[in-house]
């Protein structure tokens, strides 16, 4: 049933793409800054961050999905739940990335990172049992994807989780260092994300 | 005339990727909530629970709208028209689930509720009103479709409108009861619209 | 170059879908609205009403789009051009829509719903000259599309500018008679749009 | 490899269109602005202005996309990266859109003009990058692609990255003159851009 990977994939390609491209409306200056509007809009770099941070993820997840995709015969009730609320997590990232550009480097900092954190990790959570049901003994694999391919997802997704704890983690320590971590994660994944679509 | 529902269905699409991304924009928190951000963050709850249900519930309506749009040959003037009307109650889901985020457990709820209820309610008929046309007589049921599947989706049909409108009503005596159960039938209605998909 | 027509609709169809989702975020109610949000709520009544009136014309617009793009055998560049003027314009609509929605019946309605009609002029000159750039000696029909169809898409968009320049006018005497009017015009077209589809 | 061009195509057109879509947001009129409405409506040319000059680029940006992927043969993780990019630089634009729509002919003009300039100038080098990576060498380009037509889109990338530096000077001394040159680049280009489409 090919057609319903199809259907899966159109629907969750928009949401992907309306998801990162709402981010921009975290971007806001206050009224009236007038003459000091230089000066505001270089004191936003923690809204350019977060914007970059979230704009890259959305694109490793949307690349990786539909790698992924293409692995799977056919798609199943649990599968098209586990990606309703993947689509769920992924159209929420507005709102914990709003919160960062708004509070970093000021009071309340930390409740934002953490927000971010836990948004991540929840993502990651939903991505994986996603991606673990659907290859389960091969349960939705096709049969000419090797057996290979499907470990080298498995194992490109293993790390998510707990990278991302570590990520939350570290923002009781620091929020900012918090955030450029979650920033290196995207950067150092986009290489690798995009290998998937050499082959 | 295929070429007919394909387009019904590109736009729907993409009307129900929109409404459901765009939910996210419900969120907000005060101005300079600062220190206080995670005991705020914490309150939010309401916009959590509103984001969670309206986002499941036009995850449904997606899943259903494509079973459906499957078993039709062609599609007419009316039920276009009807179509558009659909995607008009689903367009305005982010403005009744935006209320209900604002005003759940504070003075205005009932209200709030009720207009989150009333436009389930409207969804509800126009969507079994879109089927009905399109089944009556098997008007524009393609040949090849069983009338055991026609009877199957329009059992499925049967409790919706009944069911928004208790939920209404429950409304005037405790709305957070309304909206549990909102958010109940979305939940209990998602896995049995996902099994459309394995078919 | 049907190739070129399809690229054509795919763009056109993602703009006039999120133009009219868009629509649902000029919906507001004052902060801390409170125990009155349910009187508050029905005196939004210029809001529902812009809401579908705008809501229906859009719809109009994308149902007589694909149908006149299917007459197309081809797409040049003063086309490509003129539809990029089209969605243009099409996205400008969620603007004079909110003013509407903030200003029937307000101090100030007149000018809102003077913007919101020479939107619409604007909007169906561009539409018309769009088709009769195309339709023009039939320069990009198909040759197989009858010459009868071609006059029926003309005549169908004859109407057009003189009716908008008329509920235009009609807003200096009563800018509530002009709403009307435009809801009147997208309900009155919307049945011989859909009609379209039936061919 | 032509199923990982239209992957890059679906994907990229939908933050496009959305990108383009989004800019209406900026608009907007002071509170309660009452009675001076059509003097306050009339007084928003530069949000006007700046609408249909960033929605213009966005329409030639997505032309050309499209003329470009259409001489590729397959599509490589960098340029799949650099794509990235690209979309994360064109979702960006609805704010620096927003800010020149309010700053125009305001205090903080030159602020508001410098990163509206600064936006187009990192948008020009990226997409330059793009183009550049994809066809050295005929790297990713089509064997029946000749070379004629790989030179022609090269020069007509050429202007860019220097005419975006000249517009972002010249705000120095003229902020209005920078954003009227930038209208004037949509302009020029947008009849040539729409000229590929013929071919």
């Amino acid at each position: 049933m090919t057609e319903g990977t199809t259907r899966l994939e159109t629907f969750s390609d928009g949401v992907f793409a309306i998801a990162a491209t709402l981010l921009v409306l975290e971007f806001s200056v206050r009224e009236a800054s007038g003459a000091r509007l230089g000066h505001e809009l270089l004191h936003l770099w923690p809204s350019y961050f977060a914007y970059v941070t979230s704009f890259l993820t959305i694109g490793i997840i949307w690349i990786n999905h539909h790698y992924c995709v293409a692995t799977l015969a056919r798609c199943d009730r649990v599968l098209m739940f586990l990606n309703l609320i993947l689509l769920l997590t992924v159209g929420f990232l507005p709102f914990p990335t709003k919160l960062v550009a708004q509070y970093l480097q000021q009071p309340g900092e930390q409740a934002a990172v953490l927000a971010y954190g836990a948004t991540f990790i929840v993502m990651s959570i939903v991505y994986n049992t996603w991606w673990r049901y659907a290859s389960h003994n091969r349960r939705l694999i096709r049969d000419d994807v090797p057996d290979s391919t499907v470990r080298a997802i498995s194992r490109a997704f293993n790390p998510g989780v707990p990278m991302y704890t570590v990520v939350f983690l570290i923002a009781f320590v620091s929020p900012l260092a918090s955030v450029i971590l979650t920033f290196a994660i995207a950067a150092f994944y986009l290489p690798s994300a995009a290998l998937f679509t050499e082959r």
